[in-house]
C-alpha cells in the first residue's frame, strides 16, 4: 500500500528571532539572531519561537540534521536592560507563566523527542534558555571560552529547564550541584572536561566543527540514526517526571519575592537582598 | 491564616563526638571531633549521633546551609585498635546489626531528604561512614591529597552504605567498580578528576572554600535553592531500592566469616584469609 | 540441611574461538583467539561461543575472577574481508536475525548478571561485540593507544547491542551521542579521560594490571564482592528495557539496504551511499 | 509582554476515514468511519490518519476534549479479506514497516502526551490499533457486550502497539498475560470488572455516558485538568522504554513467516500452523 | 557496645485537633475532632498537625501500629462556609502556598517513610487531605456506604496531594482517571472492588475492623513487619518525582482564577464558571 | 551461516522432588512431587530443584510451555512438623542463608527471565516458595477454594521472595499489604477478583484449564509469543531492586529471634510470642 503523505504544511516564515539556511545534505542551520530586516528581538519572543522550531525541523522531509548557533560572544542570553525590563514585567501574571511551562515542555521535549539529531554550537556565552538548548543538543561543540552559567539562582527561581533532566547524566550530580546550586559559572573548556558538553574547541572553530559532525551524520544511515537517538534519550524520557517536578517549582518561583529582588538588585547594581524563607 | 509553629524542640545539646559551631547567614559548622571537655568519641556513638544531625538542621528555622568537616589529617575514619575492638564486638549481633540498618537509613536518607545543602569539606582521609557522609553532600570540596577509600570490601562486609546509590551518577560505573570492587583508594585529586568530589583544592584551602559555597549559597533565594536540590535529588530516590538492596546484603554480611577474619588481620598486620565462598 | 549439588556438567572443551587457561585463585583468562590446533574462527561461531561463556563461568565453582583479553594489536574487531562476507550473508535471513537477538542479550545480560566480577584487557582495536565485551566487563583496562569504536552507524545499523544500557552511565551522554552517532573512534587513553574504562595503560602494562586487579578481587570476600556488584548493577538492569528497544531497532536494521551497502563500499574502498529515508 | 500566536494551521479537511463533528464547549467526536461521499477507507490510511489526529486536536484552540467512537457493531477492526489482503501486502517490506514503527510511535504518544482528556466510547468490537486507541484513551466506556481483543499473537506478531505499556497498570500483570500471550477475548463487562475499562454500560447508553464525562470535562477547570492528566501519565512516560522494546520485537515479526502463515490460514477458514522456533 | 538513647522528646500535647488515644500492644488510635475541650479546628491547623503526626508516631518507642478514623459521618472533609472562608484567604498569598508545599510533602512522605504500619477506618466522608491521608494508609478499611471523592478539579487546582503517587497502583490508570479527570465520587463499595481500599465494611464495623488488622499487626513481629512495609513502598518512593511534579502543579493553581470561582461558585450555590484556557 | 549448536546437555534425571512429564505440542507439565520410587523430598532439596528447574526448560528445544501443578488438596506447602523441623536447623546458619539468597535469586528471576510461557495451576494451598512460584507464573489457574498465604510474617520474616516485585502489579498496593502485611489467608476465588491470579475454576477443572491454555500457546507463534512475554516482564525488571531489598531484609531475619519463637510457637500450639524491637 503507498502511504499517504499527510505532513502539515510548515510556515517557515514566522521565524522572526532565530535566521534559517538550509545547507546541503539536509542541514539546517539555526542561527540565534534576528533575520536581516527584523528588529531586535524580544526575549518573549525568541522563546515562543524555540519552542516551535524543533516540530517543524521534525516535520520537514528535506531535513535531517539541525545545527544551533549564536553571533558574536554570545550563544544565547539575555542581555542589557531590556531583557531585564521584561522578565520584570513577567512575575505574578498567571497566564504568562502558564505560557511559561508550556513552552519550557515544548523546547526540552521538542528536542528530546525530535529523533533527528540537534548539534549546537555554542560560540560564546549562553545562559537559561539558551543553556538549556545548548546542553539538551545530542552533540555540544563549545568554545574553549565561552562562558556557560545556569543563572536560574542568580535570578532567584528554581532551576526548572533542563538541569535536573539531563545534568547528573552529563556531568555527574557533585559537579552538577557545584554550578546549580552555587551559581558557578564555567568556561566551555571545563564544561568539556567534566562532560558537559561533547567537545570544546577554540572559538574560530565551533562553528565549523559543529557543521563537521552534522555533514558526517546527515551522510550517515538515517534510520538508524534515528533509532539510536531516540533508544539513547529513554535516559531522558525516564527523568522526565523529575524535571517537570522542577518545572512546577520554578514556575512557583514567579510568584514569590526573590525574583523581583535579583532583577531589581541587577538593575541597581547592587547584591540582592533575598526574603526569608518560612521558619519550617 | 498563620500557620501555628509545632516546630519540635531540637536538643542541641545531645551531641558528643561532633563539634557545632553557628555562624553568620545561618551556616552551621559541623566538626567530626568531640567538643572540648567530651572524651574521645567511640565510633558506635559517632554513627548514631550522625543519624540524627540532618534532621535537626532540617528543622532548625535559623540554619540555612551546613559544612561538614574533620581535623588533622582525617576527616572521618577508623583509626586504632580500639575502633576494630568495637567492630569485633559488632558481629553476630543481630540487634547492633538491626540498629545500623536503621542508622545507616538514616544518615543516608537524611542527607538526601533535607532540602537545605550540605557542603563537606574533606580535609583529610576519609573511610566507611565517613566517605558516605562526604559523597552524599550536596557540594564536595576535597584536598587534593586526602585519601579517600571506601574500605567495606577490605573489611570483608558488602558496600551497602552510599556507595550503590551515587556512585554511578558521580564517576559512572567502571571508575565505581574499579575502587569499590577492587578497594583501590584515591587521592582528592583524582576524585575531582573523576567526578566524584565537586572540587579539589590544596590542604590549606579546603575549609575556606566549602565555607565560601556556603555563604554564597546561604544569601541566595532559599526556596529557590531548596526546591532545586530536592529536585535534582529524585535521581537517588529512584535509586533508592537499589541502594537498599546493597544495605541489605551488607547486614548479611555481618553474620558472616569475613568480617572478623578482616579486623582480625588487620590487628594481627597480616593479610585476610577470607572464606571459601559456597559452590554455587 | 546440606545442599545437594546439582550444578551442571560444564562443557569446557566446545570453545574453538577462545583460549581458555584456569590460573590461580579461580582466575579464568579468556584469550580471544583460537585454541592451538583450532582453525581461525568465524565471526558467527566467536557470536556465539561468547554467548555462553559467561554462565558456564558462573556455573564453575572453582571459578571467581574472569579476565578477557585479545592478542597482538586486536582485541576483538571484524578483520579483512572474510567478516564482512560473513556479515553479507546475514541481512534479511530472519533466523539469522533472531539468533542474533538471542545471543545478543545472552552477552550482554550474561555479563550483567553473572554476580562474580569481570575484568577486560583491552590490549587493542575493539569494535562491535568486542566493544560491548570490553565495557560491560565490570573493571576495564585499556591500552593507552588501543583504538575504540562503536561502528554500527558506520554499518547502517542502529546501535542495539549495549551502547544504550550502558554509555550513558560510563561517560555521559554528551561524550556518548559524540561517539556513537558521529561515530567517531576514540583512543583508550581519551576512554579513561572521560570514564568509558577504568584505567588505560602503556600497551605492554594492560594485562599484568588487568590480572593484578582480577588477583585483589580473586583473594577479597567473595560474598560479598559478589552481592556489591549485583547491588551495582541494578542500575543497569533499569536500564534493560532502552537497552532492548534499541535492539529491536537493531534487528529491524538487518532488512533495511543500509547494512548491506556499508559492507559493500567497504569491500569496495568507497564511501557508502546510503538510502533516502522515509519522507516522514 | 503579549504572547505571539505561533500556532500551526491545522487542516482539518484531510480526513477522510475519520468523521469529525465539532459539538458545544470545545468537544471534538471523532467517528470511526469515513464521512459522507468519502470510499471505504484501507487500513493503512487509517492507520495514517490516526497518527496525525492527537496533534491537530491537541494544537486547535477551540477544542478542550475529544470522544472516539465507532458505528453499528464496531468500535474498529479489521473487517473482510479487504483488510488481510492490505497486510498480506505488507510484510518483508522494509519500509511499510518502517513506516508503522512511526505510526505506531505517533498514535501512542500522541494520545499519552495530549494534554487534553481523550474518552472513547467502545460501542462494539475492538481490535489492533483500533484496541489500542481504545484503552490509551484517558477515560474507557466499553459497551458491556463490546468484544475486545488484541489479536497481535492470532497474526503472528508481538504484541507491540500499546499493550506493554498500558495493560498491566490497568489490569495487572496476570490478567494481561491471560489475554495478550492466551490470546484470549474478553467483553466489556469484563473488561471494565478487571480495570482495563473505566467503565461499561449497555449499548445504547455507550455514547451518551462518553458525550456526558466529556460535557463535564470540558466544562471544568482547563489548566487543572490537563496538568492532571499530564502528571498521571508519568507513570506511561517511565513505561515507554518497555513499550517501544515490544515495538521493535514486533517489526521484527513482520519479516517473519508467522504473520503471512496467520494471514492465510485466516483466509482458507484453517487453523493456523506456525513455523518451528530456533532451537535456541 | 550498648546504643545511645538520643531520641527527641516528643511534645504529644501540641496536637488541638486530633484526638489521640494509646491503647494496648502500642496502637495509637487517631481520631479527626478536637480533643475534649478544645474549640472547632481551622483546617489550616490541621492539615499542620497531620504534616507532624507520622513522625512522632515513628519516633515514639512504644508505639506500633496506628489507626486513624474520623467522627459520625465524616472521615476528614471541607465542612461549611468556614473552610470555604479559609480557603478563599489562602489563594494568591506566596507563603501560604509554599506552607502548602511543605505540608503536602511532609503528610505524603511522613506516612510513606514511616515504616511502622498505619490503617486507617474510613468510617465516613473523606475528600482533599483526608481522602490522601485514608488512602496513603498501608491499610484502608472503608465504610461500605462511605463517600470517597477527591475533589481538587471540583476547586478547580491540579490534583497534586497524593493521587499521581498512589491512584494508578491501587486501581489502575482507567479507574483512577474516571475518578480524578472526571471528578466522579465513589462508594466504600466501590473502592474496595476496584482496589482503591483494602476492605469495605458495613460502617458499624469499620472501626472494629481496623482495630483487628492493628491488633493482628501489633502482635507479630515488629522488624520483619517494617522491613516488609519499607520495601512494598519503594513503588511509591519510585513515583515521587511524578508526584512532585503534580503538587508543583497544583501550587500553580493557587495563582490562577479558577480555585476563586469555584470556591465562591461554592458559597453562591451555583456551578462554576471556569476562566478560558490559554490558546495553545 | 549456519549456527552451532553449543546447548548444554540437560540432566533431567536430577529432579527427585518434581514429578516431570513431557507431553504433546512441547508442554511440560510439572507435578510438586516426588517421582514414583522416590522418598518423601525434603523442603531444602525442593527449593534447591526449584531453582534449576526454569534454566533447564528455557534450553531444551524441544519444550515450549510449562504448567506446574500439585496433588491432592495441596499446591505446595509446608505440612507436618518435618518441615518446621528443617526450618528450625536453619536459622542463624550463614551458609544456608546464602544458599537461600542465591536460590531465591534463582527461582524468581528464573521463571521472570525464561522467555517460553509458564502456567500454574494452583490446585490447592499454597505458601511460601510454593505461592512465590505460583504467582511469578505468567498465568495462573486457582481453584476456587484452594488457600493461598503468604506466611512470611507468621514465621517471622520479612516478606522477600517475590511480593514485593510483583503483588503490587497483580492486585494494587492496598489489597497487597493486606494480605502480607496482616498475614490474611485468601481463597483461589478471591484471588481472582483481585487480580491476583489470571483465573479461579472450580478444583476438578484446574489442570485441564491450565494444559488447555498452555497448549493455545504451544500452538501460537513461538517467537512472537516469547518476545511479548519478555517484553511485559520488563515491569518486573524494572522492580527487581525493590524486590532485592526485601530479600536482603529477609536474609537478615534468619539470625533473629522471630522466626525460632514462631516455629516453636507452632509445634507448641500457642500463639508466638514475638521479640520487643528496638526502641528507635
Amino acid at each position: 500500500m503507498p502511504i499517504d503523505d499527510l505532513r502539515p504544511t510548515i510556515d517557515w516564515g514566522k521565524y522572526q528571532t532565530l535566521t534559517l539556511e538550509r545547507r546541503d545534505n539536509g542541514i539546517l542551520l539555526i542561527t540565534i539572531a534576528a533575520p536581516d530586516g527584523y528588529p531586535a528581538p524580544t526575549l518573549t519572543r525568541r522563546h515562543t519561537e524555540i519552542s516551535y522550531i524543533w516540530r517543524d525541523f521534525a516535520d520537514d522531509p528535506e531535513l535531517r540534521v539541525a545545527v544551533i548557533t549564536g553571533t558574536g560572544e554570545r550563544f544565547w542570553t539575555v542581555e542589557g536592560n531590556d531583557g531585564i525590563d521584561e522578565m520584570l514585567a513577567n512575575p505574578g501574571n498567571y497566564d504568562n507563566t502558564v505560557n511559561l511551562i508550556r513552552e519550557g515542555l515544548a523546547n526540552t521535549h521538542g528536542i528530546v523527542n525530535c529523533d533527528k539529531p540537534i548539534v549546537s554550537a555554542i560560540n560564546g556565552e549562553a545562559m537559561g534558555s539558551g543553556l538549556a538548548t545548548g546542553l539538551l543538543a545530542d552533540i555540544s561543540v563549545a568554545s574553549t571560552d565561552a562562558r556557560l552559567i545556569d543563572g536560574h539562582l542568580l535570578q532567584g527561581i528554581t532551576a526548572g529547564d533542563h538541569s535536573v533532566m539531563i545534568w547528573p547524566l552529563l556531568c555527574g550530580l557533585a559537579k552538577a550541584k557545584l554550578y546549580l546550586l552555587a551559581s558557578e559559572d564555567l568556561t566551555g573548556e571545563v564544561a568539556e572536561r567534566i562532560g558537559l558538553v561533547s567537545l570544546a574547541v577554540p572559538p574560530s572553530e565551533v562553528l565549523d566543527t559543529a557543521l563537521g559532525i552534522a555533514e558526517r551524520m546527515a551522510t550517515g544511515p538515517q534510520h538508524a540514526l534515528r533509532w539510536t537517538k531516540r533508544s539513547l534519550n529513554h535516559w531522558l524520557r525516564t527523568a522526565t517526571p523529575a524535571f517537570e517536578a522542577s518545572l512546577g517549582f520554578e514556575a512557583m518561583s514567579f510568584f514569590g519575592p526573590d525574583l523581583v529582588e535579583a532583577l531589581t538588585a541587577q538593575v541597581e547594581h547592587r547584591p540582592p537582598n533575598f526574603a526569608e524563607p518560612l521558619p519550617w
